[in-house]
């Protein structure tokens, strides 16, 4: 007999930081693949933000997870058993695995897959961040969407964290002066003295808004926007005539039932335009992006870190460690 | 002796509507003009919702009046004596002339005046809406941040107004169904029986959401905003992916202390573009549009409607019109 299955099972729909109630572990029989369909061994899970919303209730891009159903992530997993034309035994792949061991492939799931690439100095786990979901929403979202001029300032929140590092290194490719916002002063050194950023602000530092005055003297150009709430709206204070808000993600309103709401007369009197995005909505263009990504990877021009917990057992937690700040960079799940 | 002048003067900032104490009309000499300038009797004021935040202390996008200064208002004038070269006594001009009998063009203020065009079939007020700024303001709102496009639905708020009302008729010139809110069953019926909109909408009606969801069968692709609060809200409600928010105006807050605010995470899931826009940025381009609204009017394409006030001692209630939706069209007060 193999090892069962392992999923975590969306039970309840979570209030705030995810409670043991709202997933549970549950074994089953592990599924047999029939024809046209393969069974892939989870390696690795990416754990984003964007989940916290999957699992709510609430209007969103995709149908959210349904109770009963495995609790939706990115991962990579490897191919052991396949009856499927363009998988084989061994074949590393990525795209929605699930908070499980096993996925098994099949019917409409099948297109949301796709081999790994194999590129010499990349590792596997690149391609779930700097060359993954990360990478590619930094690169649309900052260059389409906020559309960086050289001299311009870019303020990035949520810095240190797997989309906002990658943002903020682009705005330096892009002749940006780079202002970073991050939780704590590790997160800032990281993103100052590592990836180049020009100024790091730790928003629990009291003085952080005076901070954010002085590292942008000549006002912002263009807010890639992890955050909202306060942290936002600091930002937008410092907002040139005509500056862009790249709305990639309001994660601090994502645990609590009043996301901060923001006042459109800002908007009109400094002429911004705030524009909201999903990298999903560019895959036709992901692997022209995702070259461009790799080659400013291999060539040093984008640098990362990972945060790695490891065990199945510890992916719910996982979740909250991003609410909490508790990663730099990329977090992942190693089973 | 000629007659004095009078003049409407900012002796306080209003809370809310414009109460008696916030203008003050005070008669002071008829100023001689000097070599380089020219005296202009006023004709007719412009009166826009623009001038209650130009009253308040707040930050904007010109300097606020300052107490003790004439009110500013845009206006149309007649030359009565010139000693500046650009100027003759008769012509006919139009700019920022203030709340008042006369204006002495001089200095830095002659470059906001301009001589109005003598054109058959136009008559000069038209350069006061129309054509000027209200026209302009819906032309770029609509064709430059609102891109619209065959087929698409355009909601207008205030839409039987000086500005609102041009916005729909450009979106109908423009292939866009069309769908217009105002405060009266009065107003509605001209939007829709004169002007030509799809469905016109009496937010004071009580199912008038329902009625807003009936009328946008295919959700909103533009929403052109000169009102703000409840109203906007209900309409991004209907806002579809990818669609486009021109923030023109946000009347429902300027007489508030507490702007209606509005959560940015809409914005987020539904990929909308919210931009702000002020129609000055768009000043080198004002005579290719005004000839553009000019051609369009003539041919009777963009129809329109005045609310005269008789006397220069009705102007300050004139602005309290706006906030109360007393006019229809564009209002106006006759010296």
């Amino acid at each position: 007999m193999p090892d069962p299955n392992r999923q975590w099972i969306l039970a309840a729909r979570p209030h705030g930081l995810i409670t043991p109630d709202v997933l549970q572990l549950k074994e089953s029989p592990l599924p047999a693949p029939e024809d046209g369909q393969a069974l892939a061994r989870v390696k690795y899970l990416s754990i984003d933000p964007t989940m916290r919303v999957w699992m709510a209730d609430i209007p969103q891009y995709m149908p959210p997870v349904q109770l009963g159903e495995v609790m939706r992530s990115f991962g990579l997993a490897e191919i052991v058993e396949s009856r499927h034309p363009d998988f084989k035994k061994g074949d590393k792949i990525m795209g929605l695995t699930g908070f499980q061991a096993f996925v098994l492939i099949a019917g409409k799931q099948t297109h949301s897959f796709q081999k790994l690439p194999s590129i010499a100095f990349l590792s596997d786990i690149n391609f779930l961040g700097t060359l993954g979901v990360n990478g590619l929403t930094a690169y649309f979202g900052l260059l389409d969407v906020g559309k960086p001029q050289t001299g311009e300032t870019l303020v990035v929140s949520a810095a240190a964290g797997a989309t906002g590092s990658i943002a903020g290194q682009l705005g330096k490719i892009h002749g940006c002066r780079v202002v970073g916002i991050a939780g704590s002063d590790e997160k800032c050194k990281w993103i100052k003295d590592d990836l180049g950023f020009d100024a790091a602000i730790n928003y629990k530092h009291p003085d952080w808004k005076a901070q954010l005055v002085a590292a942008t003297p000549s006002g912002v150009d263009i807010n890639f926007e992890n955050v909202g709430g306060e942290i936002m709206l600091a930002v937008l204070d410092r907002m040139n005539l005509h500056g862009r808000v790249v709305l990639c993600g309001l994660i601090s309103g994502y645990t609590r039932e009043d996301p901060t709401p923001a006042s459109f007369g800002l908007l009109l009197i400094k002429r911004l335009r705030v524009e909201g995005f999903i990298v999903l909505d560019y895959a036709t263009k992901f692997m022209d992006a995702g070259k461009q990504l790799g080659m400013w990877k291999m060539t040093g021009k984008l640098k990362d870190k990972h945060t790695v917990v490891k065990g199945l057992e510890k992916a719910p937690d996982a979740i909250n460690m991003l609410f909490r700040g508790d990663n730099i960079g990329k977090l992942i799940v190693e089973l």
